[in-house]
């Protein structure tokens, strides 16, 4: 029963910073280090490296489409082959970075849009789980339980951690329900922690009031919402409150899905 | 008394193609990959390991300045941490793929200015060899003998290999004449050939007419210069004529220099 | 019953070269040049349009999705705002050396995907059509017949010209046959020519072998496909024999579409 | 004895945002808006165009060496056709936007490090006064009093209008105090109000103590310090008190220097 933390980091680019790195790094046991392509930089990759190792906080590489000037947020038609190709880059520019720092490579989520349309596309969950395959190490790929992301994982044979979320409304069938919604963004730290902790237990109460079930391996925590510390503090205190041990992914997944 | 001949690979670039790869992969041993930052991208650096080790040719890395609109050529004035970063980067991008095709990256040899300015900066040839290191894996840094770059190698502790090139004319210093001087390029594959066969024995006709000592590891053969094939094909048998084993660097060079 | 040929031009960036700008120039009455994009850099830039100057061929700007990797061909989700403010600064950017060199900037043409996904996407068409419009000088937009960008242009109020392709097959109702299907490209420049002349004048036999009309301001003329600059001869004897005026498209298009 | 203040701007970039461009576009008279290369994009451009439309703030290209990473503050070697290819393609996207506004364009200042490089660099100075001269439209070129770039822009006839800095300490002989130097930056607005007030007028204390001729036609504002709001108001506020008109660079600027 227990859960781990994540949350995306190092999305600073040269002369621009972003996030609430340092802040959010205290309460999270995974970090996802942006790979450069959306957002990160060699530079920003070592030093949040360094500040994980220092709070024995787990890294993964966080890639994206090839697409800084929209933040990875843009869905792109790209092949199975090329969504294989640029994950492996980025993550091997990560881990050399990880492993430069006496650290082991943990896990790999895709950003923004990639990680959107990967969740109901077959072809390219495929390249991007082809990608963690051979990338070696026994890496864990991280998604929406119940996608096509998972699917490929077990079809392709990689770890997979099913990613919930303590700020996002569900529907019934276990969706995310649509951030154009309102109702769909849950702002206030203590009804956040709650859900996170139901999360971590398997359930979840749906926008329409019914409690649903809902199995997550990892719990993201956003870096860049307004409150975003508040929250972070708020759900680990909670966990902790609740006795729900909050470790990282990697020391209890096991390795089937 | 063995002789590695190194070559540029990988420099494609998606949908523009560059070099003669397939025919001067057959005659070096060892194939110095792209990384993306001046030339070659994700699919090209997949495709380009696997054909090198489809020959038998030893991969290393070809990190550059940031600077694929100018091809890697332009001296840029970066500090030695953001070569240490950049470089550690795209040592890492490359060897994902070189790990993913069962292989194990031999070399690191900086592209175009960069490469340059080192042989005559300290701190940038500092940088470079830091990412060497921290790289692991025992990794080759190529460059000029008697540079600041072999300089920094042996401060740092990584393996370098002295880097000659057949085809470019000498001064009795043992520095390369410049190109903008009439007679420092040798165009003739059986004189290239046959200054190759020397320098695998330690000597060189500088430019003056006299013979000098230029203690090479390994030469590099221009893969996309005119006749750039038919140089590599004349030198490879010519080197074998003369009974001068070509190996892979790896296979030869001993831990310190 | 004039025709303007026109055809995508100095897509060369940095080190890289493509295409056989010099041999389809002599043929053509219209240049699309590359903004930098997806190809094309400023020097480059200015060199196609003293090209262009110099055979009397007018300029147009070939503005793309941000995607020098992927050569703009993939299609991208951006907003009707984004597809304008992207255009726009591609249009000021090749103008600036249009302007410099004496010439008027004549239209726009999109490229690749950006063409393709805006012929059935109105939102994205508005963007670009909006772009055209306050770009000022009447500039003329390009795009396919009986599409999206067509009508965007229409309700925007930008001139507007219907491109026919030579060695695409077409269905009846005036598409074109995927790339996909067998017979989909004409390679044979004497019937790509002969294609071409009944475009000028509204016909084509479509792949069913029924003819059909087909309004054509504008004929494309690929210049990076094998035997370019032979099918672009063909095609422009062709229609000197046969008295079809070849013109550029500002010299005879009206104001309406 | 008029002065006109000048600032960077629009230098944000995707989801990224840089400046406290608002605050800074209430004090100034023109406004130098970033144009992709170091920072900004079209998105940026056209926003900060319209801002500075609203205030009545002179608008001007602030075109960068190619370098998004390093936010083009890192010298890059790139010969005089480059910068003035470079410098055109940038005065031609950010002019796109600005006549799209309705207004015209009014100055080019060189940011960062191409600025700096330029002041000593007669052959880059040249390109860029080439790329300023033939954007047309009498476009000022911004620069150092006594530099190769007034030069350059004498030499191929270009208004130019010479810049300083209320913010930085002179020496003697006119250049700027460098920045490792403890004393060079002012930070107390009611200080550098004071020296701009005495650059207006043609003077400035050097470091030394001893009043210095320095004739300046426009003053930098920095939007990017700590307390630069306060400053840019103290400055503007100190002007108007002591009867100095405020104005835009093209409204009293002269043709020669």
């Amino acid at each position: 029963m227990s859960i781990d933390l994540n949350s995306d980091m190092g999305e600073s680019f040269g002369a621009y910073t972003m996030g609430a790195d340092d802040e959010i790094l205290r309460w999270v046991t995974s970090a996802n280090v942006a790979c450069g392509w959306h957002g990160g930089d060699p530079h920003v990759m070592r030093q949040t490296v360094a500040r994980a190792k220092a709070l024995g906080v787990a890294v993964g590489a966080h890639p994206s489409y090839p697409d800084l000037l929209g933040f990875g947020r843009r869905p792109m038609q790209i092949t199975r082959q090329e969504a294989r190709d640029y994950v492996l880059y980025q993550i091997g520019a990560v881990r050399a970075f990880v492993e430069a720092a006496g650290l082991t490579l943990q896990h790999v989520k895709p950003h923004g849009a990639i990680y959107n349309v990967a969740a109901q596309d077959r072809e390219l969950s495929l390249g991007i789980a082809e990608a963690v395959k051979e990338a070696g190490g026994g890496l864990i790929l991280m998604g929406l339980p119940d996608s096509e992301t998972l699917k490929a994982a077990q079809e392709v044979g990689v770890r997979f951690a099913r990613e919930a979320f303590g700020d996002r409304a569900y529907n019934e069938d276990g969706s995310l329900v649509s951030r154009k919604i309102a109702g769909s963004l849950i702002t206030d730290p203590d009804r956040v922690a709650e859900r996170v902790i139901g999360l971590a237990q398997g359930r979840v109460v749906a926008i329409t009031g019914k409690e649903i079930r809902l199995q997550a391996d990892t719990i993201c925590l956003h870096g860049d919402t307004p409150g975003a510390a508040a929250i972070a503090k708020a759900v680990r205190e909670a966990l902790n409150s609740a006795g729900v041990p909050v470790r990282r992914l990697g020391e209890f997944l096991g390795r089937g899905v």
